[in-house]
């Protein structure tokens, strides 16, 4: 399999644990340091404990049951990848908020290293 | 010098342009297909001229004086490359956004195809 092969697998695999509130599933292949800039607070999240908080607090929202990944984007080379797309994840059938990922390929398994969920702010919020 | 210093550079180059509101300088290295998710919407702005429009959008923001990145990790392998990095980017003393860089070395030039900078959401709002 290509290196984009195994990220589609991971990728799909994953959003799919996510809309089963498959908790276990949802952090596999995460590493112990990830770190993750969630759509909500706090500012970021180090480490898998408070990673697998994020989705704890995410299958709460309705819109978890429907978290899908689109126009993915993989770029990857030798050991290393990095991953964009736009998110399915409220109950709004178009894509509320955007993801970004980078990956490394340890003992040939893809690790995520880094996570960036967000949601765009409206233009008066953000100071316009 | 080694792909990080490269990088190092780079993201130097670019804070110290935002921070001088040089539009070209801050634009300057990026794919002429970027895909930027910034911190106000739209969701994606898709190529040079659209990613040339946020900056132009975030200049008139004061925060875009002290612009600079913090907890800064490069990572890179061949030609690839990703960052993570917290943003000094209002008139708060501490970080208030995060970013994540996608970056491919094309003829010897680090070239940045992909950012995605936020705002985490207040939990209440986030629908906590």
């Amino acid at each position: 399999m290509s290196a984009e092969a195994e990220i589609v697998q991971l990728l799909q695999d994953w959003a799919a644990a996510v809309r089963a509130h498959d908790l276990d599933g949802a952090v596999r292949g995460r590493s112990a340091d990830i770190v993750m800039f969630d759509v909500p607070e706090p500012l970021q999240a180090r480490g898998l404990d408070a990673y697998r908080d994020t989705w704890r607090l995410y299958f709460r929202d309705p819109g978890s049951r429907r978290f899908a990944l689109q126009e993915t984007q993989i770029v990857a080379e030798g050991n290393l990848a990095w991953v964009r797309a736009l998110l399915l994840c409220t109950t709004d059938d178009a894509p509320a908020g955007r993801l970004t990922m980078g990956l490394r390929r340890i003992d040939g398994r893809w690790i995520v290293e880094h996570e960036h969920h967000s949601f765009p702010m409206p233009l008066a919020v953000a100071g316009d």
